[in-house]
């Protein structure tokens, strides 16, 4: 089923697993997969920059995307598809499309600097991959260096009618979200799904914004899940209660660089993928950030049951 | 009494204190300097990047460091003097220095890049303010983009007697400081203080890594001194614990731009200064930004009985 | 008398002389404006980023601009104030305005992004210096990574009437002058004087492209005068001619960061000022490079009588 | 015959040809090798920045170099192969040298900042590759922001047997190829060959310093070869006197961005390329601007015969 502006939910942001070697590992795809049905998932993400997509060769983008896909089943797979040139991007888009994705994600070159070099170039990327796509346009300052303002994202999702979703990992964007739903008031933006990212550190307010749920990879989807659904249906404390009690760890996987291997390895101690490898250059744990992931947990054990019950299970 | 590479506890990061209209407010200078007091800071720190020291011109710095200075009696005042060339630094240094201050801190200009440049940018700074000064190294490469290694930051201090202390607001930053502690038990580092920055949004394992303390301008300065005492007295999950509680609103007031006004806004309910303006170009909450702080003001007084206090008592 | 959107001619950036102590050198300033007089500049424009603004202190900025107003006579100063603060721009501006000044020039700062960020910025900028003041837009996007389309300068001067000159150093920016001169061919930019810098490396090109002049600190003002002249006059040879025999110095003067270090040494070698020390940090030339500066001066010498009369008398 | 640290002479960085519709055009590959063999070129790089590399897709990059090598005949090619990730420039080096190619060249990606980061990059990318690979280092700042010093490129040619040649584009370089020869003479540094970049722009003093050659893309390159021989033979007058009279087009062409279409134009011009078309997001001449690529080869072909003569021949 093809992804539309009126999805909603959380779509995990997959990491890409790897043997401890740097082959590609089928196996924990899979098991990634089935981790996020049964946390609750409404789709995946794959190949996204905490997938380390460009540490893939062409060939083994499509065969990741394609195995995600096999195994996702009824949750919609969404495909990053950035890339420095549109050849490569076009390929990646359309056999991943005839692979059966829902959708396509794209972020703009780090280069662009003007309004108009931003909008031209999400044109450009259009026109390249073909209008029939639907796709999400991911906008992430911090780590792309390319800000849009609301204004311009509007005129990219104006001019560009199969773009469904905006993924936002502005930070601070927190006013960004209530300007584009403002826009939408007005009648100056048509429906456009919002989730957002950024490690989920301000899903809390990002959903009262107005956020249609959460796109990001943190190694407890369950939680983003279970806010974004308490807060939908407006149980602010609960929700905020739940966020707060995983804050402490959702923080120091927010960390640049190494948070990739603090994802991993959670992801390893919760049996959803085999190793925690991650292709060069790559960042990996001290002895010591691992404790600390470890009394992280331990604290969160006592209050998350859940995350209580899916450490003990699978110690290491 | 000047700063030495002994300093540790809680220095605080002073906002500048305007009057609506744009002027210096002398009068909330003083009551800035008493609030840090009563929270057990053991210095303030004017003029860093959150102290709007680019807006005053050279006149305007001397004074609002002077008055600090006055004020802050038992409480060492460190100057912020980065600036784009080194007769504006040295001008405020040695006028600071005469007026009282305990040390001043330097921050790199964003041009910056290799090894080389860095350690020889440093050298000249002291050269010109003078070595008799004891100086703080700030490391922040989130917002200057200049990067230094470990062995970058030890030769910077090996080459200068009078470097005391760090500034530590790398992110993620933890490693580098167990890097640096390494290099003092190998001999090849003599001892320096580390406090850290970045709002306060790791100070718990940062504590545990070695830091000496904090330098953050967190609007519950109170938080960070009882976090920094319990983290020094082995008290670890009590220093978790309180720390956990303030996570959600050091998370929200480390929103790069818009941080400072929820900083000015928390300390201003909490009576520290007179008006939350800045001047321009500056940030501002909007409605929907302000009823957020209070919902975590609100959220924070059920746990922390000190907030709860200056809270209700200051009101708006 | 004040600058208008007429200006046209040759302003010459002018370098901050010193010392070799690194004092500032009030008789160079002197000699600096006889010799600008003398190759028939129309005016100076002073505390560029070619004149190591930013290692002046407040008072020795407007000590040498004062100084070059004095000196200057018939021709018109201008004044750069860029500042990282308004309150510090502030002071300048008005400072050297009654002083004297023609005018200020005003580069945006290096952090802005988005179209809305320059214009915003621009606004407040001459909110704080007041709207009386006649002012340079600066465009230098290769050293201040601040990119503004033709449509955003034309927000700017349509919103500041005050706005009088653009000082043009895109590159390539070709492109540029002719899209703002059409914008005032189609009515939608009022008059607008256009000086062109970039050390002058695209002089010949962008006078026929509709630039009213240079505005630049190559160390042979006279060879700038002159092209602007005979392209004015339709001698698009002749111009070409003059322009192509400078062009390996220009080429070798624009060298970022070493360049100063050649220009002050050509103007040292011309007589123009006592000595071509900078301030820390500065650059110098080696023996080798300035062996090459001798060879294009002997070679220029050849072609240029006025080059070859200037070199001899002052030989080193 | 693969690369070594003894190569010299004029290495040609090619275009990719496209026909107008942009599709690759592969008789205008076989065109161009004829043109470089021509003009007295020892070898050909292809893939570079400048040869749109980043648009073509992983098959289509290795069927350009691999057209290239058979075409190329007694001339070396070098292939580009930098890529995000390592996967992609494995795939490439080791078809391209598969294939019959002389080496690759690698530059940083422009996230590195420190001289450790850079180091290790180079070495985790031999280890990507494999140590059996001739490869070229390319230290290009301006344009990928990554700043090696002389002593960073002493510690990566030291510690990759593999690495034979740098190309030098650094601006300014003269220091430094300068200084990679004084670390030749005192022993630290083993044989390497150094080709100049920058579009040639200051070819006539890189020689002079030390450089082996040039590696550029200028439309004539059968001046680089002319005034490489020349140099080397010690003819400095004449070398500089060829060099200048190109410089007008040379320092033309080397406008960011516009450059290329300006180089596509000449070649095409000059017959050895059928179209100028680039795949998007691409450049291109405005009329206005091709009249002056016009006027300046009218102006080349008095002094240069030569020019003349192909120019004349092919008139569009």
């Amino acid at each position: 089923m093809k992804l539309t502006s009126q999805a909603k939910g959380t779509f995990a942001i997959a990491p890409t697993p790897f043997h401890d070697d740097g082959r590609l590992d089928d196996g924990s795809i899979d098991r990634l997969s089935d981790f996020y049905r049964d946390a609750g998932c409404n789709g995946i993400t794959v190949l996204g920059i905490m997938g380390e997509a460009p540490k893939l060769d062409g060939e083994e983008a499509l065969g990741v995307a394609t195995r995600f896909i096999k195994s996702a089943k009824d949750m919609q797979i969404i495909v990053g598809v950035s890339a420095p040139g549109f050849a490569a991007m076009r390929s990646l888009a359309r056999g991943a499309m005839d692979a059966g994705a829902a959708g396509v994600m794209i972020a703009p070159v780090p280069s662009l600097r003007t309004d108009d070099q931003i909008t031209t170039y999400f044109r450009q990327a259009i026109e390249a991959i073909g209008d029939d796509i639907p796709w999400v346009l991911q906008d992430y300052p911090l780590t792309l260096s390319v800000v849009m303002t609301p204004a311009v994202i509007r005129r990219i999702v104006v001019d560009s009618p199969s773009c469904v979703m905006l993924k936002h990992e502005d930070w601070p964007g927190l006013e960004k979200i209530s300007a584009l739903r403002g826009f939408q008031k007005d009648g100056s933006l048509r429906p456009l799904s919002i989730l957002t990212g950024n490690g989920g550190l301000f899903l809390d307010f990002e959903m009262e914004r107005g956020a249609d749920g959460a796109m990001t990879g943190y190694a407890f989807p369950d939680m983003l899940v279970d806010v974004v659904r308490l807060s939908k249906s407006g149980q602010r404390d609960a929700a905020h209660d739940l966020f707060d009690a995983h804050l402490p760890l959702v923080r120091y996987e927010q960390q640049q660089g190494v948070g990739l291997a603090v994802r991993k390895y959670v992801l390893k101690r919760r049996g959803a993928i085999a190793s925690d490898a991650q292709r060069k250059p790559g960042s990996s744990l001290s002895a010591i950030a691992r404790a600390e992931v470890d009394y992280l947990l331990t604290r969160l054990a006592r209050t998350d049951k859940r995350a209580n019950l899916s450490i003990q299970l699978r110690a290491v």
